[in-house]
């Protein structure tokens, strides 16, 4: 039992503070043979960088990754992988303010009262820098399941504050816009929508979802280990996500029976509502899942807070910050969309031997 | 690792089919000394039951407990707790006419195609009977955390279908009606609409809600442990679950971030969308959580599936199922609940050594 | 995390009290589609029991085990089995006496220092009771094993006190004596030697060996997960055992590096002091482990301890024990080791995806 | 679930190859507060560390640790600790010639054949090098147990193939000499006898004991997790151990019940052949184990093996080795056993919420 591992038997650790000399990730687990490289892994965790955009934190890691075991000769060896990442734009006094007061709707006050000591700085291990390291490890989690089984992942922002941003989906529109967003017509108006929120000074929250298809039917473990409950696990496990939603979701409330249940003909199931899982295993159909990302709460609005003495005081935080976290995490849903179903890969081979192919007759 | 477990150090393995001879569990870790009986026990697992209402299945299980072990002269004595219910109502005929169909909306295709055999009776591992052993073992978890920490679990329906709740909250209401409803106003309306809802043949999904109060501040456990993580994978766990929420949850897409932020002040916070979680960990306020429901997909409204040779099929369903599996599942979202957060109430003690008090300064 | 688990992917977790209502094990991970019976499971578990041989406890259990989950129609599901054992023959007033006396050698000590509290009766969990669970769940693996891989095991008694058995190895002979020595000539001198032990009043330690044939090449996981590590672990949660050793074990400390290497030839390894396993890897030689069992401590000779306050007491064993347990936990031996190698079995699938066969070429 | 992890609640994930760019470990679940610095862990590194004496391999590593994470102005925070040491001494083409070869008594076979592909260099993941970072992670284990409970741990070299090293036992000269040799008049005779050993060519085994006092009454946990369970597993998964004993150990085989049960009185336990543990619970006297290590497999003289292809080959291993293994691997033995005793140290604390003071009135 390890509190910064995920995964069953594709075991993830991650370490690393915001501000601290390094973050990285050991991954355990991993089949021999897959070949992987460094820029691979950087060009991914790029997508999820800081400073790519005017739209996100300028804070500009390189991200340059160092492979530092478990791959030989440009493959994986089958032994533990670690991945390690030096922080170089850190500017920790940007953050000497905040070590003795809780900024609201951050880590600072539980992290202070369970632990009596914390690296404030940037947000210490509770900054979603951390979520790099996730980026990293899918990236190998990614290209094997491409490769085994044809799976392939896509990660997109739905929802901006109230602006809808997937009424016409594209899914070749998300990488040529920095919001993730696949509606090209849309892309203007949020341009537009977060100017006006990066001069007001607030920032909102986002909905995100990401599907991913071929995945072969049969995965998941009941009970406690559903592909969907691992899913859920996993999302809320990103900073700042307060929702998780696999298929028709808190929709499927107020539906009736007839309307939810997906029927199946000889040429497939007829609707997904579902969501692609089906008591926790697979069906064959798409998976998928959307996440609710609350508002980044570092905001140079001031707010009431305490001090560790507990005296109110003032805050404004001048730091470098996403007026909307939900953009820049859709490459890390997309991550743990992987880093899950390739769990369930290799867990549904050491029970059942094989890996049943994704059904054909099923239309997806 | 075992899929068929949940929690850390508070760890409970559940086993047994809807139709087989018998359900249980064992909860391990569990600290000595708690007293306990068999009685209380089952007294919490009739609040669950099938046949208690006319708006649930009419499968009429006593819920006999045994304790096998684990309890001395009515005492926990820190050994693995071991419960059994023997299977008493299972008509299994009622099943065999689906040995050979894929009930949509239901486990059959995919547990057919994971294992290559299933125990079809009753849905067998799948069927929502599992969760009895859940609410059996989290009577200790709850008898313990009021014990040492004064937490009260509370849960409620919501929303049934289009059917808004808990608009006037009274906790002294839930208890009183068949729904869990905490509206005493509402209930007459909930009868005459599943009574409509029954006439019709159809089923239809709800809302359940969860608050935990008492929660001492400092529980949880970053990254891949947070409070929040677990509860989003223990909700989704259970059957039927399509969306689980914290706090404001998708509330919080919409929200600004200086409406989003929880204000500190000298006594407490000034709200509770974060839902008492910051960065995985408790805040000492109410923790609170909404899960979602899908309907029923047992229905006597014949759909289209196929049979396991892939033939097409028209399948009615006509066991004794519950119109809204929503309602009977209150008492698993609050089992959930508890087993979560007791789970972390020992995992914090193992890393920090004592749990802080509940912060008194915090109004609730 | 559960601390009466054992294995990664096929776990096993054991409840139950020497005295109390039942005992019983929980299998989860096991494959579907393997043929079962309870008769099966019995049978091997009889060879366990007490009450066997005048040379074994007279405690009598029938073992009727019953499968409570798991298996349908004769075959195994996929999901967990359960099986549980009602105790029938405990006399708990034989125990009464040590309510408030901790035996020496006996874990009275322990477990009332660490929970406050224990069930005294004929020691509780801490009891070899718990064993018969092992065998009970292991009876499954052996089957799976031979099934899948022609894998075989084989326990016998190597030394009884200071008398060597295996001089003469024929594993044939093993089954037709009550002590399971592999050697004919040798079984009455055991028997002369146990007369003369049980009018003692004392007790014997024994050393028993292992060997498992057909292991095919590449199971076991580096670094802390080595098959031979999981097998030290396996060995010494058996009650009574003081020490284990895989192939040469402590002989090794004397030996050279060019008699300890065992030598390769395109006919195969000249030799085995590795044990079947190098790098925590099997290398398809016959897995070979030692396990050294400790004298009984509850003895009819009086010896002193204290009681629960401290004072000091003259206390004698009147209950019904084994002057040495190592006998009767050679079936427990071989089934640690069938369960080792399964989950090392399934492990191995989930990381590399098949099984090597055995490599014909090395001789065993 | 991680192959490579180790510990319940305290969890050691350890990565690197031999020749790699670098090994490391991340620490989990430590608790926050610990003062800690990179030269404390660094001197512990160096007591491993070859290139220290005439008799060890003369690969010379700085063994420069940096911490990456979960330390914070010299304290640690709680969250995982994440240290890393570059390889610097790394000759790899001292390796290229078994590339293609199988070592005998190395773990070239079978990783060769459970992976498919395997970093050669130096033994790659298989090299005892890994266990430095286990020396690392041990640091802060012994000085947090030293201050919570004041356990002292010593370990020593009890024998020298077939020397006897510890018949004088005097903790004070082991750090004097380079063998560990508690014996001040045996040292000379140890340089003799290896400097013999060395013109030979050959290598012998060793055995190493070692003892922690101090330890509370009260840890461990039954039934899978017993403290000496736990304890076989971390010195079996030590390279090339091949055997291990707590207390009595392989000697209790020869005793009589009423020899090796430790009889208590009002001032203690009247002897110690339990090795300190009673149920796989600690008694608070003093945990001793011991272990057996084989001789060095890599030897200038040559030996039969075969390559990837099968074909017969003679090697000899040219490389910079040890020709005795055991000796090093004394510090990492100390390192095993300090955090198996803090790992159940956090585990109590858990479930029973304190650690009961080692008992005053039992001599050690």
């Amino acid at each position: 039992m390890s509190t910064n591992s995920f995964g069953h038997v594709l075991r993830i650790t991650t370490f690393g503070e915001s501000h601290g000399p390094a973050i990285g990730c050991v991954i355990d687990g991993f089949p021999p043979g897959l070949e992987i490289s460094a820029e691979e892994i950087r060009a991914d965790m790029m997508r999820r960088a800081t400073g790519q955009s005017r739209w996100t934190s300028q804070r500009k890691e390189a991200e340059e990754v160092q492979i530092l075991s478990g791959v030989f000769e440009g493959k994986t060896t089958g032994t533990p992988i670690a991945l390690v990442v030096y922080n170089t734009d850190a500017r920790s006094k940007d953050y000497s303010r905040i070590a003795e007061q809780f900024r609201p709707g951050h880590a600072d006050y539980t992290y202070h009262h369970k632990y009596g000591i914390r690296d404030y700085r940037g947000g210490g291990r509770s900054s979603a820098r951390e979520t790099a390291m996730r980026v990293a490890a899918a990236t190998l989690a990614r290209k094997y399941l491409q490769d085994v089984a044809g799976v392939e992942i896509t990660g997109w922002l739905a929802q901006l504050g109230e602006e809808v941003c997937d009424l016409h989906f594209d899914s070749a529109v998300i990488p040529t816009n920095p919001f993730f967003c696949p509606d090209a017509d849309k892309v203007a108006q949020l341009e537009t929508y977060m100017k006006r929120l990066w001069k007001s000074g607030d920032s909102v929250g986002a909905l995100v979802k990401a599907r991913a298809t071929g995945v072969p039917v049969g995965l998941g473990a009941p009970v406690y280990a559903k592909l969907d409950g691992d899913l859920a696990a996993a999302m809320m496990s990103i900073n700042a996500v307060k929702g998780v939603e696999i298929g028709a979701g808190f929709g499927s409330v107020a539906q009736k029976g007839t309307e939810h249940r997906d029927e199946i003909t000889p040429e497939g199931f007829l609707s997904n509502h579902a969501g692609g899982v089906l008591g926790g295993i697979s069906t064959g159909q798409p998976l998928e899942v959307a996440v609710a990302f609350k508002p980044t709460s570092s905001l140079r609005l001031p707010g009431r807070t305490v001090n560790a003495a507990g005296e109110p005081v003032e805050i404004v935080t001048t730091g470098r910050h996403d007026p909307c976290v939900g953009i820049r995490a859709i490459p890390i849903v997309e991550a743990m969309l992987a880093l899950t179903i390739m769990d369930h890969f290799l867990l549904h081979r050491a029970q059942c031997g094989d890996v049943a192919p994704q059904q054909p007759r099923i239309p997806t």
